[in-house]
């Protein structure tokens, strides 16, 4: 049986300043279920982070998105920065051709066509993208993920999901492909998932999840998923116990895409890529000791973190801005 | 939630004939785990079986695979049909492009280069392909399957196993994709695997895990998993209770599919795949009582049936010989 050390090049820090290619001035979104990052790119490229507002709150959040990035484009407008051209990332179930949110239970909408209303209602084009194949297309593009052929970028935040790159091609499945976070890990006794099955990974191993649990342990407010895994390294044997079930998800998880897809590598991207030994050894190890003959991937932190999603829709302006000939 | 209604045209009858271009006079063999198809490939593309022996005993069967299948070239010959090109299938772990099986429990071997020790035992050229991918070649080419850009052919034999389209490619991970077989669907209690895994779909869903399951709690000797199928149908409670195990793992395992790779369709290949109806509907039903927002897949048999494996080694021929300029 083959086994490859994980690669040490995959453990580095991320980057401190990215840059996508000269074009239009543009607004690149990043709406996740916790927060929306916002920042606007200028011509020669550089991406200027601008703000994080919280996701604004109610059922359906669709209305209070929408009118979150009409307000942040005006403002941008107001202080010199207007752009011509947008790009914004969104969870849950998308339709990136069409630029339509298809479902989100965390974010409570249902066939919301947001690329439609916000190229109207901002006055220049917009496309929408699943938030974690922007993700991973920016990690293809500027990060670690080109090294491979077959490669997952598996993105944990509120939720959980990856961005499958299949001979360099990122698969999609008209929007249904990626949804990681939704396979079972521990059996139809595990947790209630808000997609309605139970034992999903992302209801162990996603960041809002690992707070969820300690919170509700310990009766102890967390900030996040991060805190706890600070916790688990200072001792706190409550968090460490959270995180070990977190990673034995998520290796779990892994072992049925290497049955499945058999990738070269597992990059990590989203709020946990941070963590990187802390994360990286026990899914490593878990891994090690569920995998008999498939094979092994790689294991690493994607090289752009937690930016991944804003650099994505970065390039996405760029792709959008190209396609119309603007 | 989309639900669509399991397609009427994916249930019709297998074929009965079923011919492949023209080209050399080839032998084409398909080497499952209880036995070994051979077909010889006339001029005129017209597949003429051969015959069915059983599978050569001993832990490693490699050595007794190769000279059934050198006696039978052999034998063939005599007849005055003189193959000049040949195609094998075999099970496990196979790196299709060196014609390598890099493994297989089920048969006992480990990188035996079966292409180049059969070409030079034949004295002329053979390629070796995973069984489950030639047989999905041969769906994909001449069956249902190229309807569908992305669809898994799932082949239900001694083990289980998927070709996997993915925008009209076959994607094989190096030899290492399409284990779908060894995915957990009963969690880390059910019955241990081969693979030295527990709770794969395999030990619950594979007809020979069907027979076996039904012998081990009867006494009763079965010839195969159709047998208890034909029993299930006819009243018997524990037969119907396997059966309904079978299916709750093939649906459970769809579902992990639809949430990673989002296929349109999922055809069933391989012996049960004659079972039409008795197969396709109560799988059908746990997929629908599974599934929430995932991409709901049209469910049906494969048109070629348990023939699809010959087919598959009578395709690759051709392949091979227009390879080679033959």
């Amino acid at each position: 049986m083959r086994n490859y050390a994980p690669s040490p090049s995959l453990r580095g820090t991320t980057m401190d300043t990215v840059q996508v290619g000269k074009g239009l001035p543009a607004l690149a979104v990043d709406v996740g279920g916790t927060n929306i990052k916002a920042g606007f790119v200028h011509e020669n490229g550089e991406i200027e982070k601008v703000v994080i507002l919280p996701t604004p709150p109610g059922k359906n959040k669709a209305p209070g998105v929408i009118d979150t990035i009409v307000e942040l484009s005006d403002n941008l407008a107001e202080s010199g920065r207007s752009a011509r051209v947008g790009s914004v990332l969104i969870p849950g179930v998308v339709n990136d051709r069409k630029g339509i949110g298809v479902h989100s239970e965390n974010l409570g909408w249902d066939n919301v066509p947001f690329a439609d209303i916000l190229t109207e209602r901002l006055g220049y084009p917009v496309s929408v993208t699943h938030d974690v194949r922007g993700s991973g297309i920016a990690e293809y593009q500027l990060g670690y993920a080109h090294r491979f052929d077959n490669v997952v970028v598996l993105t944990i935040g509120t939720g959980i999901a990856g961005a499958i790159f299949i001979n360099r091609q990122l698969i999609d499945g008209d929007g249904f492909a990626g949804e990681i976070g939704h396979i079972p890990v521990f059996g139809s006794n595990g947790p209630l998932c808000v997609c309605g099955q139970a034992g999903c990974l992302e209801t162990v191993a996603s960041a809002a999840a690992v707070a969820r649990e300690y919170q509700r342990l310990s009766g102890i407010k967390v900030m996040g998923g991060k805190e706890v895994i600070d916790l688990a390294l200072s001792g706190d044997t409550l968090a460490a116990r959270i995180w070990d079930r977190a990673t034995l998800g998520l290796a779990k998880c892994i072992s049925q895409l290497c049955s499945i897809i058999a990738p070269e590598a597992i990059l990590f991207a989203g709020g946990f890529s941070g963590a990187g030994d802390t994360l990286l050894n026990p899914v490593s190890e878990k891994l090690d000791s569920i995998l008999t003959f498939q094979r092994r991937p790689e294991i690493g932190c994607s090289k752009l973190g937690a930016k991944a999603g804003l650099v994505g829709a970065a390039l996405q302006t760029r792709t959008l801005a190209e396609r119309l000939g603007l």
